[in-house]
């Protein structure tokens, strides 16, 4: 007889206000918990202590102390209120926790349609109505050869089929009297269903941040649904680089990270399919795009090679798998085709992009801008057979990140600052008590505080200025009273935000003058720009002009696409022409690497002073 | 806290002589218990209780009670001296049970090599050695890209390669300083392997029974290594319809019996590997035949239309699956290739047969035969396009079923007998103490018994004669008597035993006769006969003739070629003409159903009858 092992002792912990509950072991960390208990807190620096964003208030229960890195972030004052980093706080006894709005990501905004173009439909499902004899004695064909057999002489000779395939073919001829509808990819039968039903395709942009997914009908190009949710893989992290340093650091860890992207793919288009009342089975087709970390997490490629110079891709090539080898429950012979990337920092993402704003097809000086983490641009200029793109480390800055009170675009955050002479005008998301401020809102804010001097053309708080005030870490500017904000806290823009908000946009400014001068452009020639990506669709252009982001050039030169990655993505499942040219596009976009470049350095200096307004 | 539950008893079962010994649920059968120990007991019902073979001795313990099934198998006196049939006994307390020498599936006699032909080598595998830059800031192409680069410009323009496979590249391509030989497949990189690597093949023939497998230089085609083993699945029943059974019972039945055929065959490959001195990483192809049943369970396609009227094969066409889907640790990228099957009862390995011995090429009128439990004919006519082949139900006593003292072609079983004035000589394999009769040796007793008049055209025992003797089953001819068999049992041909052989050589003549009639073919026409299979390997053709399985030709057009199978198995691996053979073979081929050919059951009646030695 074997003595029954005394089981660990656990903890309970307690999320207020959500009311989740989760039994975990000592010393786990509250974010850990909190990720246990499905709760996705802010979390930019991936757990590291360093960007303070995972609050919570410890209401009751025993804890880890804190300790200098956390004294370092929180004030006196916040420790003594109970306030903690989930990051840096062990689970000693059963906890109550209150986790406030701020530290929670909520439901975001997504961006989910982009402008859409004329395509001609040719996807690479062709479906066949087949009505097909049954077996006898005196006709005993294997199904598959029996299937085959049945299909118009026109296709190709030989056609393939997986062993699922086979197995769906046997099962769905026996259960639909041999009436069968049959998804052909070239010479590949990827799915069986009954008699006349049309196959669907699914197209996934898939962002650090955000996942937004499209279901179409292959047969008329028709969206049937869209649907959006966050990458789960945020609780490893908000920024590629802690995510990907998980991987290398922790033996599953690439697995765990695209298990719980696959996973929640498949939830999505569980929710797409309902939503379109049709069947898992008519899926025929997936195409996916991604910046190149997040395709190589996807389809578990090595990404050490891609944190660390000189920033190499396992592969920049288009690689199709099988749906169900990334836990994707569609016609059993789908695949997934992951679109090319065009380096380490150029992603899937821009290529599609670029498909779905026609750069590579423009007639015009054309420049395409995706502003994020990493901010790609791309310039197109007629007459010349490549493409020219580089990559600007902007920073999270624009996503809220590194900014006192810095927040994504949920409910409750500034995305529009108005100064007058009396006072100020805050638009919010939701009309919601302001929380802090989403990237559009920084940027607002920042061009009306240049507008009305109150900082300077480097930067400075002009410290005499009565609406300017002294605060923890130096001048700040008062955008909400704790009595008025949804946080009960002081929504402010200090001196710090200012400099960081300067360091991204130094970063993008000088990223756009080595592309233009690399090129032989003048900024004037610049016909078009193409502002793409959920944030740039809700920048407002005049404020990204005033507080020098972008080039002053005349207002109806901008254009805003919105989220045009999915929109390539959908082309490219529509279009096998467009899968061709996603490809074309690869192969004819040089990429220019920022930092070899001549006098960079001196350029990223330049371009974080602010314009002198007066002067222009 | 929760009450630990109470621990389900269990049982010890020890199996002597072989001292192995496990822990089993209450009511566990000892064949189950067997099974989970890893001994293959010898069962073709697949312990339905009707074969008789798992008999054991239970030496101490408590046991099920004896039922009238297991009555009518044993006697009185086994049952009373212990003896059980391990399938209808089950564990009810801690047992120790004796395994007979007869029961046990000893490690048989295999037949690796047959018959081979020249052979323009033309593998699918082509192999680049390179030396490729390693990237820089100035060159950072992605890891793919770079190596495609490095490919000699006649490479086809768009090389693709699994995630797996990319996964290899990059890992690879730093272990080894960027010198690497690559294995292509078209334009698939299936592996990359340190620089000057030569890429090996893996050639299976799957069969009911036996599993043989061959590694090949894909260089040269020269044989690194041969092994074999038996098929694991004889577990589920020695024959084919057990094994269907189970599957289409059992809801994962398909996945048990296929996992335990891969893992096997991954075994395998591992001992080929380690005799060969190769790596893993080296297996750039995997090429594989056996009957439909078995590439069927292997695929896990579905079976049960296969095991009813009018039994179908979900797919005839050769199938590629992904070695990793099957279990084989390869070249990340490599594939198995499955050959076409031309039926339900015609599979792979009759396909494999007639590529090695080249009856699809042949000027002459030429028959093969593979001899097993359904026994394949084709028919070869030179200016006729297509083959006909036919499958004969002969059922499993040539492979020592169902008949009284039969038994695999293992230690101790008889293969060949003569009859003299005085006795008789045996001969045994490995000059054992005789325990049975395999094939050849029943095939020789048989023969012999007729030369002496011992049994009449009709299979009838000649009880006046001396050595005829009345035994519990009625006449018998008694070959060993206890004292000097290994199984101390006397070792008998039973009058039963005569009328299965009837039974088995009627269907094989029946077939023939129906082929030879339906091809308008006279019997003396045919100038050469392939005898194929490891059965057939060993038969004395003269009693095969003088017992009737044959017809009388001269001895010379007769040719046994040993295991063809995988003799045209290899030719795939190596040649993608043969491949492309495999699979014309299959299109001109015609199936021809006996069982629904006018006269078939007289034809079945008329070939049990044994030829009138004396008129010929």
């Amino acid at each position: 007889m074997s003595t029954p092992a005394t089981p660990s002792p656990t903890y309970q912990v307690d999320f207020e206000p959500i009311g989740k509950r989760i039994e975990v072991a000592p010393n786990t960390t509250l974010l850990e918990a909190a990720q246990q208990a499905g709760l996705v807190l802010a979390s930019t620096c991936g757990g590291m202590r360093t960007c303070g964003q995972c609050r919570v208030v410890i209401l009751s229960g025993n804890v880890s102390p804190s300790d200098p890195d956390e004294e370092n972030i929180l004030t006196e004052l916040e420790l003594q209120s109970g306030q903690r980093l989930a990051c840096n706080t062990r689970v000693q006894g059963n906890v109550k926790v209150h986790v406030p709005t701020t530290s929670l990501i909520t439901t975001q905004r997504l961006q989910l349609k982009g402008d859409a173009v004329e395509l001609t439909l040719d996807s690479l499902i062709h479906t066949h109505n087949l009505e097909i004899p049954p077996p006898t004695l005196h006709d005993p064909r294997a199904d598959l050869e029996r299937l085959v057999a049945a299909l118009p002489s026109t296709s190709p000779q030989t056609i393939r089929a997986e062993p699922a395939v086979v197995r769906q073919i046997t099962t769905s001829a026996r259960a639909y009297d041999w009436r069968l509808s049959v998804y052909l990819r070239d010479a590949e039968v990827v799915g069986v269903v009954p008699f006349d039903t049309p196959p669907v395709g699914l197209a996934i942009d898939l962002g650090t941040t955000k996942i937004a997914a499209s279901l179409v009908d292959l047969t008329n190009g028709n969206e049937l649904a869209v649907a959006g949710t966050l990458n789960p893989q945020i609780g490893y992290g908000e920024d590629v680089i802690s995510r990907l340093t998980h991987v290398w650091r922790n033996p599953d860890g690439g697995h765990t990270l695209a298990a719980m992207v696959w996973e929640t793919l498949d939830n999505l288009l569980g929710e797409l399919t309902e939503k379109a009342d049709v069947s898992r089975m008519q899926v025929a087709d997936v195409c996916l795009a991604g910046n190149t970390a997040m395709t190589h997490l996807f389809l578990e490629l090595p990404v050490r090679q891609l944190a660390m110079s000189p920033y190499v891709a396992a592969s920049n090539a288009a690689i199709e798998v099988k749906a169900h080898e990334v836990g994707l429950t569609t016609a059993p012979g789908a695949y997934v085709h992951v679109l090319p990337c065009i380096g380490g920092f150029v992603g899937a993402d821009h290529v599609a992009m670029i498909l779905a704003s026609q750069l590579d097809q423009t007639e015009q000086v054309a420049l395409g801008i995706d502003i994020g983490t990493n901010t790609e641009i791309v310039l197109a200029k007629p007459g010349q057979k490549f493409l020219t793109s580089v990559s600007c480390a902007s920073g999270p800055a624009f996503e809220g990140a590194h900014i006192s009170n810095g927040m994504r675009a949920a409910s409750g955050a500034i995305e529009a600052v108005e100064l007058t002479t009396t006072g100020f005008h805050l638009r919010t998301i939701d009309n919601a008590p302001a929380i802090g401020l989403c990237g559009s809102g920084i940027i607002d804010a920042v061009a009306e505080l240049r507008r009305w001097n109150l900082i300077n053309e480097r930067g400075r708080f002009n410290r005499h200025h009565q609406r300017v005030r002294e605060g923890r870490q130096g001048a700040e500017f008062l955008l909400a009273p704790a009595d008025q904000s949804g946080s009960k806290r002081d929504v402010v823009v200090t001196q710090k935000d200012i400099n960081e908000i300067q360091l991204a946009k130094g970063a993008i400014r000088a990223g756009l003058e080595v592309l233009l001068d690399a090129t032989d452009t003048a900024p004037e020639e610049v016909q078009e720009v193409i502002i793409a990506g959920a944030f740039g669709s809700f920048l407002k252009v005049q404020s990204a002009l005033d507080m020098g982001l972008l080039p002053h050039l005349p207002n109806a030169r901008y254009r805003q696409v919105g989220n045009a990655a999915i929109v390539g993505v959908r082309y490219v499942l529509l279009s096998r022409q467009a899968r061709q040219r996603a490809q074309q596009i690869v192969s004819q976009t040089n990429y220019l690497e920022l930092t070899t470049y001549p006098k960079f350095n001196r350029r990223f200096a330049l371009g974080m002073l602010f314009p002198d307004l007066d002067r222009q």
